[in-house]
């Protein structure tokens, strides 16, 4: 079975990348962060709501607010890293709704009324669109760490405080550097992972 | 800004991809499926647990018994797709990772002993892994259809009984027929997205 897309592209997004756990001190630029961000956006969410943003952690000051509140050996890896983006969800992405959706710009006041159904959809979509960042990383030819282990309701009190904002994933990027990759782990089996019915 | 992925394979998975909402009668086999898993299963999530469970559904009473719980238009888009796929979280995924995270088997039995643990992480790793697949989807030249407008509660009852495994997207997958693309709609820019601190 051949994927339409070229093998030297699988390579670079899925088989030869690997969670990157050092990097060089080679800048990740605001230019090579647009240009991932500008070819991921077009990845789909639902009703177009697009509720991922990114927080570019660039001041020491700002990274050390951040790193209070990492787990285990996520401290001393952010502050390595060359780059380091808070990725969240825009609680309130409804109100650029009428924009992004113009097909049906009263689900704004409809069903996104309400804050609770906002926060489940926005982190869905905003996890979403992680994914799509994540490959989009690989695709300038960068290394991502993405990790989980934050304290993510304190970094929302952090540097989110008007609340708007959800936080759920922190990704290091920049050059793999030495030692940065572990062992390739196994996968599941397809014939694991999947069922017909 | 020049992205390491040859412009090609940008258009084929985000800058000329859309989601379909028809398609040919034109069959997608298992072995592409298998291809489009074999592929993303390489992209990362926490501890490499790999929530991701694909519920293929080909006989047409599961069709029968899936559009019974889907939204507005879903149904019928949903019944005149080649294949449709319903993407869960395994929240046992745990038993696994002795196999799949053997750098520290014992996570299992700590982190991951309790449910509601298993059931936050599960739904966003798996999450994160629908990112992958559907562009994994796209990589196979084929398109994909991404729906979150199904009753998901009514869903794990009617196929996931054991309540192990927790739907949350349901994607309809072939070759995009007439008239199967809306009109792009506007993306945010990244200023409006991407914040320093």
């Amino acid at each position: 079975m051949t994927l339409a897309l070229d093998p030297a592209a699988q390579d670079l997004l899925f088989r030869e990348a690997q969670t990157a756990n050092t990097f060089t001190d080679e800048p990740v630029t605001d230019e090579q962060v647009q240009a991932v961000y500008d070819l991921v956006k077009f990845a789909p969410t639902a009703f177009n709501q697009s509720p991922l943003r990114l927080t570019l952690v660039r001041s020491t000051e700002a990274r050390e607010r951040l790193v209070a509140h990492a787990m285990g050996a996520n401290g001393p890896k952010t502050l390595a890293a060359p780059l380091t983006v808070i990725l969240s969800a825009d609680v309130d992405f409804h109100e650029k709704l009428p924009h992004l959706f113009p097909a049906a710009p009263g689900i704004k006041d409809t069903y996104f009324a309400e804050r609770s159904v906002r926060e489940v959809a926005g982190i869905q979509n905003a996890t979403l669109q992680a994914g799509y960042f994540i490959l989009g990383i690989r695709a300038a030819g960068l290394a991502a760490g993405p990790m989980t282990g934050f304290d993510f309701d304190a970094l929302d009190k952090e540097f989110f405080g008007d609340g708007k904002q959800k936080s759920f994933l922190v990704i290091n990027v920049g050059k793999p550097g030495e030692g940065a990759f572990f062992p390739r782990a196994p996968r599941l089996e397809f014939q694991d992972a999947a069922t017909t019915v």
